[in-house]
């Protein structure tokens, strides 16, 4: 990028000098508030609960079926994929994988089922923090085919701590006990983190 | 890197006419066409009028229950928290409290309860303005657990006037009446803004 | 914004040196990684087709109803406007306005009409891609107030090929036949693009 050999003291003079502004400016305008790189600002780990309401769960269940499959799903196939059941959950995100373990967040929101031959669901949720290391949310939705190892949803938004967040989540099924139960792995990560 | 006394009245002129070049490619790239920082580059604050369908309104209704409860629900508590209920609505939303003020937009979009003890709700809805003063729409998303003071939706996106917007719309229960009439104080700060 | 006369190569050559790194800056901080402008950092026109279950279309259709219309919708009008019905789809999108034309995506989401006396609705959903052309998603939202002929959604989220994506989708309805089949000629522009 030098043009000529950096022989005059004055231009090199002038290059610290300016640069040094350069620089500044660009603090100012962008990395002192917003981060933006395909690099991730902010990476977490969680694990998702579904635990849907069966008639009898009633102490443990955190989710139920708000509209029924639709006929087209029955008139399919043999084995159900539940096209167009609807189901609103309120479910616990633990640090790690157990149930047991510490609950970071509530993941509140619904999905539906929307494959015909194929399982497949579709999920708009939020991740709601209220702890000591994290108050906020964090706003997703996107497709999740099922059968395939990993799927990306997007995180469209946050507030409080995930202020203005965006970025992507990728789901794993990590547990399945039949029809009742189901847990997500799910990888966050933010490409775009404010200072707040 | 090295920095001298800055005696030279050529580098001082370096200095001015390269920081003008720099400003002004800065203003090319960023300033002149986006606005992006933690100030708002936009806020208004509107309310929410949601008038549910009870059997007998039918001209003043503007949302209905398109799924009931789930049993879930009405298992849990002897108050029903409608875990599952699914309302739509296409409400006023207006420039003052009172819902014969100006009407500024339409909220269109649905809620469902996602409490099961404590009553809780999630919402996705459009803010879609059609007036002299503002044309275009708003897309909002979000947690709402009712029972706190202040809620924080997501601003995700905007159209028209409101082209690629982003930010937190605050809200703030203002009237409950019964179970067929609530008003949401709603606080809106943008912090991505175009020039349109 | 010429201060003096270009007279010293002194001055030229910094200028020359600086404004090159300056730009080189820029690029690290901004243009290699992402494009933002109010001009569209990508392009694409597609069609999507929504065939709905009729009760005997089983091996056609893609989308079903999940929830009926409210009493409201029908108490207000003859015609009905489906105030609540909602409707849960894994419809086609082709390259063409044919629905033989070769297909580039999945459209996974729901729709649901929220218009008590003109027919009006609201969409969310992925456009699943899964050609050698593209691999990803965008994830849409908004209002479409059918009646009118363009509507804009947001494009809120991308992931895969679309990482991180932003932008507006404008609907037009290019074909109705009755209740059961409509196509929306969709131009998507994004206008945040990450190099992936």
């Amino acid at each position: 990028m030098q043009v000529l050999a950096p022989s005059s003291k004055l231009v090199n003079l002038a290059t610290v000098t300016l640069l040094l502004l350069v620089l500044q400016y660009a603090d100012v305008a962008h990395a002192g508030r917003q981060q933006r790189s395909t690099a991730p600002c902010k990476e977490m780990t969680v694990y998702h609960h579904n635990i849907l309401y069966d008639g009898t769960n009633t102490a443990n269940a955190t989710s139920a079926v708000a509209a029924q499959p639709t006929l087209l799903s029955r008139s399919v196939s043999v084995n159900d994929t539940y096209f167009g059941e609807v189901v609103v959950f309120d479910d616990p995100v633990t640090a790690g994988p157990e149930l047991s373990s510490e609950e970071v967040a509530r993941a509140q929101g619904f999905f539906f089922y929307d494959g015909k031959v194929v399982p497949n669901a579709w999920f708009a949720f939020s991740l709601v923090f209220n702890s000591t290391a994290h108050r906020g949310t964090l706003n997703l939705m996107g497709a999740d085919p099922m059968m395939e190892k990993t799927r990306d949803l997007s995180v469209v938004g946050g507030t409080g701590d995930f202020f203005m967040a965006r970025g992507v989540a990728t789901l794993r099924t990590d547990n399945v006990q039949g029809l009742y139960y189901f847990r997500l792995q799910m990888d966050i990560k933010l490409y775009d983190c404010y200072d707040v």
